[in-house]
């Protein structure tokens, strides 16, 4: 059980990513047995090698590869800065994670991309259908966490809970939808404003999961909740903008920890705010050309460089590195009050601090 | 609204699918507007050019050619067979579609399909990126639906439905995780048993679905309702089966119909009930040739009908359609009890008839 004593955030983390995913092999063992496929799907005559092969394999292959959990981090540091006590509420912050891995898959698969967490996609090692049953398996497999804990809590609070992680799934795909579409050069104006509603939906909503489960769970009402979650939101905004920032920045060794190819974004098409702010600011000539390099297939390594040198020239990074600090800054104001005052709190401004200015 | 007396039972389907179709237009909109977005996805600057291209055009472009819709027919009745108006609960018939819908969008783009109700996969269309986030899109819009219609029902009555919703979601995967598996030639032998419980998770999940909706809707015991959703399950295989049958019978006009390509099943390797019996009953020379026919990429259409030919010579086709025949009669006789005598129990064995005996 995570004693919330590190020394710093990161290690903490550390220490949590074990906890998290022990727990979770509780739920979704490495190996599969008759017992767990009776209760998981019921009475049956299952292919058992199937499930390990095509689900249990390719879902652990991917856990094991680390990633951040912060997530699970941010739920069990609200819950306890909300004065409950988070070891009762342990399997729940599982939920957020096994949900966010989910996206992970799905994503790479949309994006088609190449390396996630320092390996080949999981559609690269398993191929498309395999990898995109195990990502949407995954959307699905709270149900269980939730049932086998539905007695830990008041009906009441199970359903909102329950309605909860289905909202949030919903929007999720919002925010997604928007986000490729873009990708795909197919909105030539995009505006902050919709950029960061964009992220609020497709990063934020596993966040805003999070913190608002935690809310429901310490029985807050809606009005809280629905505060803690928009906190949650704009720290998920803030982590992708930081997301966005690392792929163009880092080099080397921490390139390597970061696990995603240099520039992947940029191959990708993507509106990122950089670009947003870069289309606003940059010369009509820098404009046009970083538009051309953005929407063209297959991008040389050159022109990946030279679009990023054009993000430079026109100061997107340090513009968004500010603007990612202000949303943090600002969103934690609005909540300051809602937290109890200790430890707990300290940490997660310790976390959320963490998630914006972290090099991996 | 339906008034259940159609002349016969494609008739009733035809009307039927206007009404579903209108229904769900109710509540995902054709075109997009703002006051639909707000309420959708809460207050918010969204581009809605994004939504309405990459969320509602690929949607309604699916849902528009078509469809037998005998998920939602399935609910109708059995709510009807169990003494309630079906009226009352009707926009609660369009989520085992909306979800059935889904699955196709998401197996095409698994079995990188070409055709699908007589045009290309939505994926060919729209990309794969665009498409899969529809798909999934529509695995959680139900939540939607069940929210706007909560007041209808006891609280209880609610978080079943919400359960169960879950629960089959959660087990379809692992039907489609087997079929793949399987359709990779990657498990040699099949056993029928085997065979049958994978139908039941991957094609039975939304029959049985609407059929659980339908008796928690009418506040069955959970032994009834287990009950109705086993037999509507067992129609999903028998279906299945059917499906497999014209995926190799039908020619000319009526496999234009049928808007899937000829041998399309050989094609992708598919395990079905009738190469499961031929590798069984075929000569050992017949049947090393039907895997390596099955497990070669690229074949040739002599190929596929080779494999064909394979099953007819061993009696498949007449082996599957006795099957098929066999477990509707046998689930139709556990469930006789329950339904109520009169029109609606007889149309709903008409149903089940027209989908194991239907030519498209």
């Amino acid at each position: 059980m995570v004693t919330l004593q590190p020394k710093n955030i990161s290690k903490y983390l550390k220490r949590l990513r074990l906890q998290i995913d022990q727990r979770i092999s509780r739920y979704l063992p490495r190996r599969i047995n008759k017992e767990w496929a009776k209760e998981f799907f019921g009475k049956g005559d299952y292919s058992l090698r199937a499930i390990q092969k095509a689900v249990l394999d390719p879902i652990w292959n991917f856990l094991d590869r680390g990633g951040k959990r912060w997530r699970p981090a941010l739920f069990l540091l609200i819950l306890e800065a909300l004065g409950k006590d988070p070891k009762k509420f342990f399997d729940f912050a599982t939920i957020p994670e096994i949900l966010h891995e989910g996206t992970l898959v799905i994503d790479d698969i949309q994006d088609q991309g190449e390396l996630r967490r320092g390996k080949p996609c999981l559609h690269k090692i398993f191929g498309v259908d395999i990898a995109l049953n195990a990502g949407n398996f995954l959307y699905f497999f709270p149900i269980y966490i939730f049932k086998k804990n539905k007695k830990k809590l008041e009906k009441e609070v199970y359903l909102r809970a329950l309605e909860t992680y289905l909202e949030e799934m919903k929007n999720l795909h919002l925010g997604q939808g928007t986000d490729i579409f873009w990708h795909k050069g197919k909105q030539k104006e995009i505006s902050e404003k919709e950029y960061f509603q964009m992220c609020a939906f497709k990063t934020g909503c596993m966040a805003r999961l999070a913190a608002k489960l935690a809310g429901i769970l310490a029985k807050k009402d809606q009005k809280i909740v629905e505060e803690i979650g928009n906190f949650a939101q704009n720290i998920g905004i803030a982590f992708q903008i930081q997301d966005d920032i690392l792929d163009i920045e880092l080099t080397g060794k921490e390139r390597e920890k970061f696990g995603k190819s240099f520039g992947n974004d940029i191959k990708e098409g993507k509106r990122s705010l950089m670009v947003i702010y870069a289309l606003k600011k940059a010369s009509k000539k820098d404009r046009e050309r970083l538009i051309r390099i953005l929407d063209k297939k297959g991008k040389t390594k050159k022109e990946i460089l030279e679009a990023i040198s054009i993000l430079k020239k026109c100061g997107s990074i340090e513009y968004a590195k500010e603007k990612a600090r202000e949303i943090v800054r600002e969103s934690w104001e609005k909540v300051d009050k809602i937290f109890l005052k200790g430890k707990p709190k300290e940490r997660l401004k310790e976390l959320i601090e963490f998630l914006i200015e972290r090099k991996l």
